[in-house]
């Protein structure tokens, strides 16, 4: 056998070769933005040293420790480990077992599912990449429609296929529902989905059944598909109740993402699902298939937490669930009361959520922009919220509930000090 | 605020409305193909009623319960579990103490890796979608060069953002090492990179240093990163020796994806990694930030196994390594003695992991091709094994090797019995 002598050729290399060799990265990874860090990595954050960090700005809710999964979830979990039946390959789609019980988790107040409607995935941000995947297609320059303000992994996710984004308004003083009239604008004939999320992240809105007809009605009228992101699903606080797009059982198609995440307080295991609900069949031919297909590309979720999955979703008890909401509720309720009070600032009381978003009256301050505000709150205060930027609102900022209440309650007296040594009254 | 009408707006929708709305999927989904699915979906598979099935077809190691992970390993994970500590998000890359735990247990034979040389990802097949992501371009008109035969997923993940694929030839009389003077044929302007599988799926095939020298010295030449799969490192059979592209410490930049499914026997767990190793600085502009970027799409792996990493990686003892590798081996050289009295069969001897590719001399049999055969085998047998036009070598059958003992031996005897019946002697 010939083979090519590599000595020869050298010869024609010059000493530049290896100097001048750096690889390109390809569109998709330069597009592929995370535009929280983008935004938070140019913030010079320098902390007060005397004082002690408090940090509202993570979306993690474990992180401070003070909220932690049910002892069910857990001992389903080392059930599992210890059985030894769940450390091979899962079908790519899930074990039908785990399937099933997410389809019965999700049959309430009038939604139907069955296994073959469900599809597990690595994370709700693995349920969302697959939708957009599947629906929006950057040959036939497709855009998706996306909440303004909303949570930034549509955008990233879009835009690293090639798929432009189209913001709809959320109008903030009416509970951040949805501009109908905005979306309906946005609407044209290159819009391959829309995505709505409720319960909200960053908002904490939490829609009624009418809202919520009247929203996909628009996307009924004009055909497009919509991704309905409900991983805060349940998270509602009294008075209010949480409908599923899925519970109006509209003649439209709706991939619905859901997980662990939030609920059930274990974003780290990564165990996220979509829910095809689909009256008109407007998925069957092509779009159940496209799911199926795109899902084998990274074979699934974590199959030792798909085995204990039908024990987390039913086993928890509804205390567990209780007392998770009403400590976000009663900190909601706290921070909304103490920041009525910090001069130019208006709190919005969220509806559910682990999030509250307060407007910043930026004129009365001496601060070129929120992230300048961000900073010297930083500095003067060792408090960081995560600047309204990030959700594509620039005068907002976004509060974490999740935090302990003593940790919060310190946070909003430094909050009320800061804003009332520079705001000035007009 | 104004509202649109949409009652009105209804009026002048058609009855055909619902009936005709079919959503299209993507390119990417259209695109998105499980090659070996495609081909066994064909076939129409009817085991014989008298005779128990004996699957030699599927690559789960775990499926027929002979082989188990470590109880060091079990044992780290329900640790983990029971802290409660490893819950919340990881970074997207994985825990630093989880990629110092890889870097560590890959820094063997002179190579040398840090945390910052590693990403964790949701299962190797995820390492590979990220490196392929990075690297390739369909927008720059790319190609991805990959093995043949080899392992589908390559064309799949290529395929679906619109890569094209060029194969390399391997050489079955040469243990399936690379035709190097076919590989460089291959090789043009347009190529992104070359996927480089050692140990080999489906080939069972091991490289000596020599070898491997030989095909990166190409890679190198021409300027082309390379994506090196080393998933099956270590289950290597005695007198061969596993050599990791890292090992040899060249001036290219290269990819090494790898993660527990194989070596550990949990290919359910979902995790991956990919290891940059770089002397040449190549991918220090671009590449890291790229592989950065696109880990933050789905966050990455399952948080539970990340903090047992360590433990499993070095509590492991070596005598479960050692016990996995002598079933393996042991189960090779059996059948390889069976097979090679069957007619119109030649076994290829693998040098490690968990295959074997038996060559059928086609035209000996009245069949006619391997799907024929295939099917036939089933019908009258009840043994099943992959068709090698799955892996792009239509003429080879694959074996698994990870089948307890007595049913490879019972599944050994059906094949000879099958062949004898029906290939004519030349
Ligand atoms: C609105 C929204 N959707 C999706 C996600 C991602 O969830 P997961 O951690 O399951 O990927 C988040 C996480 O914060 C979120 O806020
Ligand atoms: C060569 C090769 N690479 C990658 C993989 C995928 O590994 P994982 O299960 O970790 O995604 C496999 C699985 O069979 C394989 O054979």
């Amino acid at each position: 056998m010939l083979r090519t002598d590599i000595k020869k050729k050298k010869l024609f290399i010059t000493n530049n070769f290896d100097r001048d060799w750096v690889v390109e990265s390809s569109s998709a990874a330069k597009n592929c933005k995370n535009y929280i860090r983008e935004i938070v990595d140019t913030l010079d954050l320098q902390p007060n040293p005397t004082k002690d960090v408090i940090a509202l700005s993570i979306g993690d809710p474990t992180v401070y420790g003070n909220l932690k999964p049910s002892e069910e979830t857990v001992q389903a979990v080392i059930d599992v480990v210890q059985s030894g039946k769940y450390n091979g390959y899962a079908p790519c789609t899930g074990y039908e077992q785990a399937r099933d019980a997410v389809a019965t988790y999700l049959s309430h107040d009038g939604a139907r599912f069955s296994f073959q409607d469900i599809i597990l995935c690595s994370g709700c941000s693995s349920s969302l990449e697959i939708c957009i995947t599947a629906l929006c297609d950057e040959k036939r320059n497709h855009n998706l429609l996306i909440p303004k303000p909303g949570f930034s992994i549509y955008r990233t996710l879009a835009e690293t296929i090639g798929i432009k984004v189209k913001y709809y308004n959320l109008i903030a003083e009416n509970n951040w529902e949805v501009d109908l009239e905005n979306l309906e604008k946005q609407i044209d004939c290159f819009t391959a989905a829309i995505i709505l999320n409720n319960p909200s992240n960053p908002c904490g809105s939490v829609y009624s059944e009418k809202h919520l007809k009247e929203i996909l009605g628009i996307a009924r009228l004009h055909q497009i598909p919509v991704i309905a992101d409900e991983i805060y699903e349940q998270i509602v606080f009294s008075k209010n109740k949480f409908v599923s797009t899925a519970a109006l059982n509209l003649d439209l198609p709706i991939l619905i993402c859901g997980g662990l995440a939030k609920r059930f307080l274990v974003p780290g295991w990564r165990l996220g699902w979509i829910a095809i609900h689909d009256n008109s069949d407007a998925f069957s031919k092509n779009i159940r298939k496209a799911l199926v297909s795109l899902s084998q590309r990274i074979i699934g979720s974590n199959t030792l937490i798909q085995g204990a999955l039908p024990k987390i979703l039913f086993d928890t008890p509804q205390i567990f669930h209780d007392n998770l909401i009403n400590t976000l509720e009663t900190n909601a309720t706290m921070i909304f009361k103490l920041l009525k009070e910090a001069k130019g600032l208006l709190p919005y009381m969220p509806q559910g959520t682990m999030y509250m978003m307060v407007k910043v009256y930026l004129k009365r301050f001496p601060f070129e922009d929120i992230s300048h505000l961000v900073i010297k709150l930083m500095e003067e205060e060792s408090v960081f919220c995560l600047p309204g930027s990030c959700f594509q609102t620039p005068d907002f900022i976004r509060i974490v509930l999740t935090v302990p209440e003593n940790l919060l309650r310190e946070a909003c007296s430094r909050m009320i000090h800061f804003c009332n040594k520079y705001c000035t009254t007009t």
